[in-house]
């Protein structure tokens, strides 16, 4: 048997390819799926099925893409009226060379929730292994909110059945593989384990030590962000996603060509990281990281008007095109030929964003306590705010800062961290191009912030 | 000033990519054209111009798949009916930074056939290149003979006109970058030299020291191959071809699907070298060394029939693909996963080649001299086999075999012998395809035959 | 908590890399130890401990090498008097973040067997993990031979006690993780599976439901195959082998040289596949396929005379480098530049391999079943042939064909198969090199004869 | 006749490896020579032949470690005492293939410095290229003043000699292969040309068109900067660089290890791009970015403490390391593993770079003309600032600032430009390394200056 994890950074997707005696099948297949033809050539097996878990909200499906080119059998759940493939239904069973994967539902997460378990009839009938899509993960379940809150009573109890009453009496021995791994938005905090069983997860899951009762109690409380371009995933996986045939080529463009779309209402995220960022930028562009792109840039980009990238010298525009193509961004049109570089070389415009380390940040509370005209603000999830902070910081999410600007005093000099410096860049990024004047964004964050020893306090 | 080769392997072609101060043109571009994409972004240059020599015939023009992304103007000459493109014209001039490339009109390999000087105005106001397209190549000049027999003397007069009053002129110190290298067809004898110079050329090209009688004579006499996927590149490249980012990626197939392929008149080709294929291959099939595809697929392939690769362990396939690519093989559908192995594990029919060395044949030979059950094919080009051969050899060129087989007899075991070992490997193939039961390939053939010293004759 | 398994092809070795918080570990790594590095580098972690679960006799030991780079500190079993690294005992325990690594002794397979239990005390103070070594692996469990026949019921008894006792103990939930997976030589049977559970072992596990009696039984009277270079191995582990990073280039080697070497006692390995060794090959020269080196060399290289490799294109020449070097095989010296090509073109002498498919050597058995000029060899191992192989056919393996000559008739026509072709074209060169003219290798072989359906005798 | 150039980075340094029917030349290797060994295989070549065109200063010399492999014979002048390869002198052929190397001696920039001429006799006797060395480069000729000021008429004579009387007379078809390109220290003004001709270069090299009384006048007044580094090169290079065997292992250096390393003096080498530094940065460290590091390393950094590299992810350590040791830097230690990121998560103490734009700076000088406070700091070559500069700049060229300190005043806030930032970023740092504490790099300097249209003046 075959068995290859392959992994979508940022998103912390997981799909899994499974082989047998000439034949695999691919669960979950992300967008861009050439790795897929790869492992089957390298493998020697035919991709004869394809598996869905669920819709899946957090990226675009590779179903129709990896089944275009190879003819494999599409299979996902006949609660949701997708316009491709085939519905299955529990008990459904596929054979790939020795291996027996059997379909069963488990709603809760979304109603087309599936899992699937795995037999390799040549070693005995036992169940080896299961996929659990977004339904169990390692440490975590899935969540329940995505048909507003007024639904989750009804999805946290299917959650509920779905584990007690069919995963976890498939036996403390089986493997599971969940759709997601630690950093997901699909569960709010999946432990960092590539595997684990279900015994372990009997063990140590604390989900799963609650009664029905405090499960749903537990999941109505879960407070969980949900980025706009969820939405917009649904309805392409539902529908079945645009055929890319080949990443689309991206066009280089002269600094007077970005100069133009900047004037355009294009949409300029610059890739760089922070520092790069702050040592000098194109005003009014917007900084996610290059490896924050898959999970930050469906909070910020629309899929309307036309994305352009700023690198620094674009050695990685393949990664950049894969995590933009994988949310969906169609719409991704080119990059700043040459990078950042030849905008400065080119007598362009350029900004800075002061950068402050913990010490600096710390110096500056110590010798000026009362000082009225700093605002510290704290853009990570509200949960960790509430879990310990630097004292007076105020918390707005990240992902939710363009809505809540009014919280942010436009006079003041805000200094902006979050866990290490990154999503504040964005933040910082933003109010810039909101017209704050006086941002800081604090270098390693809470992270350096705990590991100097400095004080968090707790609301 | 940058200054880029662009080889395009088989083919013998040469693109030419040069910059300068933010700026590039691309002489000739191959249709698979990323790599100008990627010196463009190394070198931080912006794509401006595209210039085609001619229409070409030998292999398709990438100026509209590169302009789509790039956007750069597209010139190539007025004197053909272009369906895109600018049409340029004697004294044209084009910048590139410091550049000036100019436009002068060399008809006789074609009618639309132009040269293009090149002077860096910032050094001085000489010509420092010229790029001659199919009009004068190291030590040689462009065939004459593409718009049929009638028409040589006129073109080769016009071929003399443009090289003695308008190349020859510039200066013996002026680079020479002719559009292809040694082993093209697109001129009988071109050097092995990357590079020469007005002056060395007059020094040492033997058709530059000839009276215009002599050169008009010579060329009415020179006998030429002309591949038949000639017409339709001349053809796909005066309409424009159809941009790749819009074909399909290859289809892995199972053997099963290959056999089907097989029954259904598809053209299946074996691109694994000639011992491999003499050690076993599925009956029925062509084979042609993967390198030796640029050269020798256009005899063999049509444009209609799926095309099917067979290969070892698919390492190449990406290499394989752009061979056929740019020649216009749209028809590419796919390749045998995992190769070769897979057939004979799987109990596929498998037939061998004999092969010989070139001792087995000449042991042969001596042995027994008036063995008429023999039949010794040479598929080298006429020529070469009337500066020798082995005795007893019968020539028919390799491209030429399928419509002469009435030349080889089916009662014989017929030992083909080329220059080394490939070519009669096809030749051996394709017997085979039509009903010759008894064929032999000389390894090395030869070339491995003079280097033993074994007696060449000539007729 | 960051998990990676390095698999080493061929002799399906697998090693493992951990890391947490910062710091990995490396469980039994290979000797070209740069994948860890990137590891490392990747996911920012700083290699602090390498775990050796026995000296290992199927590959060179990479710890110190890897140790002299990061300066990580070696662990090893105190049963064993290793020139270098910290002896290690039961309860040992390394902190890599928030894992533990807990060492306890499992002899069996050898008396410095140790297995590590790994627990995350970050999310609780349950075994996650276990890395059994060569002591359990996925449906088989260690070899208890190397000591010696006598020695066997001794060790069976350690084996079963560390398994029953030591390891089956720790949950059914436990991630099982040995050291090599299927188609190693150090375990008789290892299944087709990544990973496995303690408690899917047990259901499955077909030694895991035997008495203590009926395993030792089992074990005395199981045969396998012992490559003669495990000797050499055991000895370069105990010591510590030579750093790679003193060790040469491999030189680029001309024909002639090839030739010099080739009459002075070298040893020549052709790395083709077998149909391309089978179109022609060097006279005297070994047919190892490049996969199967790993597997292979082992039984017929010396560690003394250099070992020259012949390939096709010279692609692969890297992997070639590292299959030898894990091996041991620091006197790999050079590879014919150009391969094998060359040597056809510079006619150097060449012979071939007759090759038959399964439906050839059907049909001749059944056309002249009373040939008595055939002889029919199977070279698969042992067991196999016993459950089933082609009448008429004899056995003995193929590492151990050289020394069992006599059993071997010179005279006759030697039709050679294994399992799929590859093993009968090592038999059938070595079967030339040793003066038989006339031997055939099946392609296909059993699988392939399986798959056409003919029958298959037991004796 | 196969020709490649290889060009190392930064040194703007070329070697030829030059090839024919199975052998071939290389012409000025450098140290990591695997480059020659791929193109070697690739086009099935032996390496017979290596030249020296002279001992070289601006990078170790690849001979000694290329002959070692593929076993060629090494030749340089017999007017230096080398302590390996053989003595070459006027006239001395060596043959590869149908091409014949002719050395000639062309004294003048060293008294060993050789050239080389070389023809095709398969073509003609005539002359098709010549190797000149640091004698001849496009659009300049070689320094003479390596042995010291009183040596330069002595040489430039020499140097004259050479050119007119030998390289000139070869004809005006030649075409030139000189050792260094654009951007070389080897020679004042060098053009970005990649060939050029023997005509070419008379027609527009303005040294060649001086009488030899001019050409000497010159040469003495020319004011070329020598890097320290060259002593040691030169040095290395007589005697025979160390071999490298492979290029060395660096270790991966966890942050706190870098702290230990940055108290004990060793030499901690930032290599990110200027905006990535000024973002922030470990406090006492020196910015040369990466494509920086073969031009600049050699002004900075010694021989004797260990150099550890900070990059940001570390995905460059391959070529930083040639880099290195392509200058003879065996002293490379390590790196900080993770990058820089590592270190402010890690609550390492960091500092800023302020960075402005030419506007900013143009602003700034234009609102407070008479601010003494600030201190312009133009750190290009003495000779363009002679050229052109902004009005009140102050020069010290950046390779000879830690000697001139004593220039820049330690009170004021020094605003550094230089071409493109990039150099200046280098004398900031330098300039903080040593106390300064107000420092400000000008993105973009003269380049986006001059773009910008602002005043530059002439003194």
């Amino acid at each position: 048997m075959i068995f290859e994890i392959v992994k979508s950074a940022g998103i912390a997707h997981k799909s899994y390819f499974i082989g047998s005696k000439g034949a695999a099948a691919v669960i979950d297949p992300r967008r861009d799926c050439d790795i897929y033809l790869k492992l089957a050539e390298k493998n020697n097996l035919k991709i004869e099925h394809i598996f869905e878990t669920h819709r899946n909200e957090d990226y675009t499906i590779g179903s129709l893409e990896l089944s275009e080119i190879v003819g494999a059998e599409i299979h996902h759940s006949n609660k949701l009226n997708f316009a491709y493939g085939t519905p299955a239904k529990n008990g459904d069973k596929s054979k790939i060379g020795s291996l027996i994967l059997e379909v069963f539902e488990t709603p809760g997460h979304t109603d087309d929730s599936i899992s699937i378990k795995l037999k390799d009839i040549e070693v005995s009938k036992d169940i080896y292994m299961v996929f659990t899509g977004d339904t169990l993960f390692t440490g975590e379940v899935g969540r329940c909110d995505l048909y507003g809150e007024e639904e989750i009573p009804k999805m946290a109890k299917n959650l509920y059945e779905s584990i007690f009453q069919k995963i976890l009496p498939l036996g403390d021995e089986v493997i599971v593989c969940p759709a997601h791994g630690s950093g997901s938005v699909c569960g709010a905090d999946i432990r960092e384990q590539e595997f684990t069983t279900v015994g372990y997860e009997k063990k140590t899951n604390s989900m799963l030590k609650k009664s029905r009762k405090d499960f749903v109690e537990y999941k109505i409380n879960e407070k969980l962000y949900t980025p706009p371009y969820f939405r917009k995933m649904e309805n392409n996986n539902v529908k079945g996603p645009k055929l890319l045939c080949k990443l689309p080529y991206l066009k280089p463009l002269s600094m007077d060509e970005v100069k133009w779309f900047l004037e355009n209402d294009a949409q300029i995220v610059d890739v760089r990281n922070p520092t790069d960022f702050a040592g000098g930028h194109i005003p009014g562009t917007l900084n996610i990281w290059r490896e924050g792109l898959p999970a930050f840039a469906g909070w910020f980009l629309n899929y309307e008007q036309p994305i352009i990238v700023v690198e620094n010298k674009n050695n990685f525009m393949d990664e950049i095109n894969r995590f933009l193509i994988r949310l969906g961004y169609d719409n991704i049109y080119g990059h700043l030929s040459g990078g950042f570089p030849v905008w400065f070389k080119g007598a362009g415009a350029v900004e800075t964003l002061r950068t402050w380390s913990v010490h600096d940040l710390k110096k500056k509370l110590e010798e000026e306590p009362k000082d009225e005209s700093l605002f510290l603000l704290d853009v990570r999830k509200e949960k960790d705010w509430i879990e310990g902070h630097i004292e007076g910081s105020h918390n707005v999410y990240v992902g939710l800062l363009k809505d809540h600007l009014e919280e942010v005093p436009r006079n003041k000099h805000v200094v902006v961290y979050c866990d290490a410096g990154y999503k504040a860049s964005i933040a910082a990024s933003l109010l810039k191009m909101n017209g704050y004047e006086n941002a800081t964004n604090v270098l390693g964050s809470m992270k350096a912030w705990k590991k100097a020893g400095y004080p968090v306090t707790k609301n």
